[in-house]
This record gives structure tokens, sequence and C-alpha cells, in this order.
């Protein structure tokens, strides 16, 4: 669909209009759609026409009311960090900048949780409990708001222990494509009280509603935690060590995979002298005594696939440098191909598959000439293969294209999904038929009508309507 | 609505029809559809016209389609153990048995997980997995098909360690009220790809679809396994030890709590001698070092409430027996009040108020002048107060009545749900515009609607449409 030009004398009615509600809070000015229409990821922008910031959700269900009546399309921003085009505006419309929502507004510490504004990112939530003994663990990467990361059904590197948002979301604050507030879910730590709407918002991407405010699960900070990383002769071998992890059920916090590509890259951005081969990055959470037996059940582990070379972080700024390093590793491939962008896959498979996909994807990439170095939450099965792209190369881009398509095949071949974390918005909307058939999907597309029957809301994400 | 009678010649018809595809399975036998008019609980009987009993999806989809042809209802059935009415065939119709599609379809050791059909039970499960080093922990008591676990989100002893149904179903073959057979969810961990199909039909008790299949996840045996029971001086200090337990992280796999009440009751019908007090049921599960950590930790906090007298199971056989007890308290309950009927409560609180609700419900009961000891899967915020009645005493169903307005909107108040386990069904219809309120109540039958708009999918439950 083309792009509409803005300020037409349809958007200066919408402007008047929430204006009147909003004053300054909303606003036409090219600069502000520009940061508006695009998230972290290589899909080209698409501007919408007006960028608004409300305060509360009852200033958001006014702001969607005005544009259920007028048949304007409504798109939900975060912290703009999406990698699969979730913010792009495809029918132009009104964003909904919700950051200026950041308020923590209660904690239950002795329930261990808390309800917060969708604009609070994950630091600020986590710096604001720093006294409470109490963290959120949900890490990924980015610092995204906690709307956002609800909305794509987030998780990172921390999930391979403490879920995914899916896991953590007690309930949710919505409004509605009409305009109604609704709340889901209870404080209670389980429910069989009716369809589960919070699982059902979580994850939508702002396709059925705006999320407004965020209940969310808390943990009590751990006793001990260690942290270490530690290479292997190669990738399958770095892989078969964490399926047997896995396996034995050894409750690491993290696990995550760097091939020697972006070990290389790392080094160079951060000046840094790691290792330049497979490596695994490891942290545990535990007692004491726990932590000490989970070590020592992975090193022994490491040793079978060959893995030497433990170093180990036990200070906390030591393990900040070591996962700033690896949360480094998209801008430290960046690095490399200057004025690249990111295509990022996000393949997940059953974890006995791990190893198998990750192997064949890797000589993939080899033979289809790409840079595309290979980083994952392995524990979870989910892995990426960034392809340090040139959108404007067409040759490149349709090389990629076809790498992406083997790659999810063989992933839903293995029993796996097409996207792990980073959800569907418009990149992987092509993938959808394939991963859960045509019945699954019209019942999607049957809930899209009956929630949005209008189709305003994020129009053209997660299901073609 | 009135109960249609059977065998009306719109009934005959449907009758050929189903017996030309599956013969014999299918019958309008009077004594076969009481049976499968009622679950266990006090709600009157509603029989279905035909009860069917489907071997594949696929038989499941032709009778759903030749239901959709001719607007019948289609109710499932699976071990008929629900509390709520949910079987009851409130327009008459067509009861889909799938008791017969109990296959264990596959077991994916190294991933642990497995497929069943919906008709296998959890103890048929476990059975089946005695030789792999895995099992299937839900156990909500009776030995419930997994197919109906999953329509009514159940959960139980183990959930507090192992999560719920939500939790442990990773997808699902459903037929739709079109008669389609749909898969959702895939075998990896997790997924961002599309709406949450999974945890929307979890729970959805037969309205939206009928569940085929389920896949699980499993977990390995754990090293070791101690089981106690310890009792308290009241009923407050076993919740507020429960509360510290919980609120310690302490993972313990199973904490129960039944009242002196229920002690007696047990004693009586289970010829056990237990001391007759507030008496905590517990289970802890890990290595040999974790359990001992664990058991020392709680030890110290039943302590502090004046817990005392812990008798301790760590053989299986003794195990068994203990939780046998646990098990049998609803019909121990039963042989008090011979001939009475179980109206069984089921609210859920944050785990915080878990001391307070149960104080102030027993006190309720006292004034009530009601019989209905409380036994509680307390570890996750969790009791039942069962009041066993004479369903044709007007008088004393009023005063339930009553005693259950009041007992949910305590939960409700405290920010809990209705039902923790059991389900909407028919029973608890009456209390979900109170938790969830007219907007959210709204987005539910928007769904219903949009996946089952001749209303034919276990009609009159969860939603009033």
């Amino acid at each position: 669909m083309n792009q509409p030009a803005a300020a037409t004398s349809v958007t200066s009615d919408l402007l008047s209009r929430l204006q009147a509600m909003l004053g300054e809070r909303v606003s036409a000015g090219h600069s502000l759609r520009e940061q508006h229409g695009r998230g972290e990821s290589w899909h080209a922008p698409q501007l919408p026409d007006l960028v608004c910031f409300p305060h509360s959700s009852d200033e958001v269900a006014a702001v969607v009311r005005v544009c259920a009546e007028t048949g304007t399309a409504v798109i939900p921003f975060g912290s703009g960090t999406s990698l699969e085009a979730q913010v792009q505006a495809l029918r132009g419309g009104v964003c909904i900048d919700l950051s200026q929502m950041n308020e923590v507004i209660e904690v239950n510490a002795e329930d261990m949780d808390c309800r917060v504004q969708a604009g609070v990112t994950r630091r600020q939530l986590n710096q604001y409990l720093r006294d409470t003994g109490l963290f959120f663990p949900i890490d990924p990467g980015a610092d995204a708001s906690l709307g956002g990361m609800t909305a794509t059904r987030a998780s990172g590197t921390n999930a391979v222990r403490y879920g995914t948002m899916r896991e953590n979301v007690l309930g949710l604050t919505v409004v509605t494509a009409s305009g109604d507030i609704i709340r889901t879910g209870t404080r209670a730590r389980k429910s069989a009280a009716g369809y589960d709407l919070t699982r059902l918002f979580v994850g939508s991407e702002g396709t059925l509603g705006v999320i407004t405010e965020v209940h969310l699960r808390l943990y009590g900070l751990t006793e001990a935690i260690s942290a270490a990383i530690v290479n292997f002769p190669d990738i399958r071998s770095a892989a078969e060590a964490t399926i047997q992890t896995i396996q034995m059920a050894i409750p690491v916090a993290r696990i995550e995979l760097l091939d020697s590509t972006y070990m290389r890259a790392i080094n160079a951005y951060s000046k840094t002298d790691y290792p330049e081969r497979d490596t695994l990055f490891l942290e545990f959470h535990g007692t004491q005594a726990g932590v000490a037996e989970q070590v020592a059940m992975f090193a022994e582990i490491a040793r079978d696939f060959g893995g030497g070379d433990f170093q180990w972080a036990d200070q906390e700024s030591e393990r900040q440098q070591l996962w700033r390093a690896r949360h480094d590793a998209y801008y430290a491939g960046l690095a490399v191909k200057p004025g690249s962008r990111g295509y990022v896959t996000d393949v997940c498979v059953p974890i006995s598959r791990l190893a198998d996909c990750i192997a064949e994807t890797q000589q993939d990439i080899a033979e289809s000439n790409l840079f595309a170095p290979i980083v994952g939450h392995v524990g979870d099965g989910n892995f990426h293969s960034t392809v340090f792209v040139d959108p404007d190369d067409d040759d490149m881009m349709a090389r990629v294209l076809e790498y992406d398509r083997r790659l999810v095949r063989r992933a839903l071949d293995m029993g796996g999904t097409c996207t792990g974390e980073h959800g569907i918005g418009m990149g992987k909307l092509k993938h959808m038929r394939a991963e859960h058939g045509d019945g699954a999907v019209a019942v999607m597309q049957g809930i899209k009508q009956a929630l949005d029957p209008q189709d305003i809301m994020n129009p053209g994400k997660v299901v073609d309507c």
C-alpha cells in the first residue's frame, strides 16, 4: 500500500481533535514521524501521519476512539527496538508513543509482582527495584519498554531459566479497538476463569489492542552468581554441550553461543582479546552450594565436548563487561560491514535438533556467500544468524531471502518455529502459513476480525486480513 | 433451557448419519446418556441426545461437521471428573466421548515432550513413561484425561513447582466449530509467531473447539523425593508457614493444607491415625543435597509457626499412602454426610493474602452453619472449601450460594480469582463479570462468536452468548 502523505485535510482534522485532548503532546512534525517509522531492522521506514504521547490509559482510549471513528490506523510504539517492522505505519495513521507512560505503579514485594505503565523500560524497572531484593529477569539485550516486550512476546538471554514474557506477564490493561479499557488476569499465581486473554494479547504486536499497563512477575535476587565463557573446537561441539546441559536439567540462567566470526568482530569492536573460537557465554544463579554444583556439572560436560579455557567472572563489574561484549555483538557485526543493515533471523528448534540446525545453517551460509555470524540463546534452541546486508543490493537481497526461506523450512521440518522471540511484524508474515497451516491462520484472522473489525490496530502485521 | 427429549426425528436422522460413520460407536441409549450428562459435582445432570466414541481427529471432525450442518450442540467428554457442570448437555446434542482416543502417539525423550490423544489419562501416561526416566507432573487428584485437563486448565498438587496445564501444554490438535482440524504450537521451547492459540484453547472448556491431541512437556524423574506431614496449632499458622515457604522461594513440589475437620474425616474413612489438627502435606524433589537443604529450610519455618510432629515418608509405598489419604479427602467428607454432594469452591489469591483469606473464610463457614472443610493447594494460594450439601434442601442451598458469593468477593477483593483450577463451566458463570469486568467478558464473547458463530460448541459454558 502506498504511504499516504501527511497533513492532508483528514490528517489536519485529526490533528486538531487530538490536540484538543493532548495539547502539544501530538505532532505531525517530519523528524518525529521519521523517528517513529522504523525499528532497528533493515526494513524500509513507513511514517505515521501523527505521533502522540499519552500519559494514561484514559488518554490512549480517547485517542483510539477518535481513530475508530475516522477509520485511522493506530500503531503502538515502545522504544523502537523491534526487528520485524512492527512499528512501520503501512497505512499511515496515528503512532501512539507510550514512552511517557513510564510510571512504576505498584510493587508487591511479598507476592513478588509489580504493575508498570507500558513505557517503563526493563532497566528502569530493575533500577527502581534495586533496594527491594527483587529483579525482573527478561533481558532481550536492548533496553526495551515492557509494553513492547509484552507485545512481541520477547525473551532473550535469561529465558532458559526464567521463561519468556509469556510466562512472566500476570495481567494487562489493554485499550481495545473500540477504545474500551479492559483488564486481564489477576494477581493470583493461577486461574482457570475463562479464556486466557492475557496470553492472547502477549505477542499480538498491537494488532488486537494497545497494551497500556503490564502486571509482571518478579524474582528474588539470587544469593550467588557466577559467569564464564568457554570456547570449543567447533560450533557443533558448543551446541552439543548445550544440548546435554539442558537434557541434564542443569538450571543455567544463561547459556549463549557466539560463533568465531562474532568473537573476532567483538574483539575488534570492544578491544577485548577473547579467543576467536566458537564460544559459550554462561551464567549460573543459586545458592553458593547450588552454583558450585551447577558449575561442576557443566564443566564436566564442556570437557567431554573439547571445551577449554574457562574465563570466570565472579565480580559484578567483570560480569557486566562480559555481557556487554555479548550484547554488543550486533553493533560489532555492523562495524565489520560499515553502512550495512542487519537482516536478523530467529529460528527456534527443539533442543535435540539444535546442533544439526546450526551446523546445516553454517554450511548454508558458506555456500550462499553471506556474512552472517551466528549468536544464540541456545539453551532455548533459539539462534540468530544476522546477515549484514545492503538493502539496495538486489542480488544480495535475493540470496538472503532464499537463505532465509531455507533456514525457516529447516527449522519447521525439525518441529520448530520461524521466530523464537522477535515476532512476526511485517517481516515474517510470509512464514505464517508454512508454520501454522491455513486452518490455524484462519482462526487467527477470525480473532483479529472479531476484536478489530475495522482493521485499524497496527494493520498489516501478524495476520493478513 | 429445557432438556430436549431424545429420539425425536431430528435425533434419529442424526443418529443414522453418525452410525454411517461410526457404526456401533454412537448410541442414544439412556444409561449411556445418563453417564455422560454429569461430572462429579452437585449440579443436576443434563443428558446429551447421543454419545459417540471417535477414534481419530478425522472422525471427530466428521462428527462436528454433521453437527455444524444441523445446528446440533457438541459436548466433548474426557473422564467425567469435572466439577462445574462442564459436560452437562444444556441443549442436548452430541457428546463426543474421547476415552477411546487413548494412544500415546510419540515420546521425544531427548526433548522431554510427548504427544498423546486427548483420551489418555495422566496415570496411563505416567505408566507408559515409567521406563524412560521421565514423568508428567500435573496431578489434579482424579485420573482425568489429558484432553479434559487441558480444556479446564487443570493443575493440582504439583503445580506449585511444575506449573499448571497452561505452562505444560506445548501444542494442540483441535477440531474447530466448522469441523476443520488445526494444529497449534510447535515443539520448540518458545515462539513469538502470532497469536497464542495454544493458550487460548487451554482452559476454553470445549467452547471453542474439541481438543483431540495434546503435546505435553515432560520432566526428568528427580533423584530424591521426600514427603512429610506436619501439623500446626491453627489454620492461620499453617497458612503463614506456607506463605513464608513460597516467599523464600523454597522449590517445594507439593505443599497442601488440610484442616482439622478434614483430618478427622480422613482418619475415619481411611483408618489412619493422623493428628486431627490443621496439617500441611509436603513433598520435596531434587538432588539428595537439594532435598536436604529444602527440608532444613522448611523445618525451620514450620518451627517458627508452631508446627510440630513431622511424619516423614521416604519410601515410595509410604508416600503413596500419604497422598492417597490426601486425595481421598473428598470421599472422606462425603462419608461424614452420607447422601450429600460436594459444592466445591476454588478461590485462588495472591500468596500474601492466603492466611487472611482462609481465616476469614473459616469464620464465615462457622457463622453460616455449614459443613465445609478446607483443603488447599496452598503453595499457589488456592484452596477449596467443599460444602457438603443436599441439593434438594432449598434453605441450605440458599445459604451455600450466599456463602460462595461472599467467598468469591473476598478473593477478588484480594486480587485473586473465583477459580484456580476447576474452570467456569456453568457453575461459575455468575462470577465472570465480577472477576473480569464487562469489557473483558465482551472480548471473550467476541472470540466465542468468531470461532463458533452458531454457538454449537459446548453452549452455555464459560461465556454467556
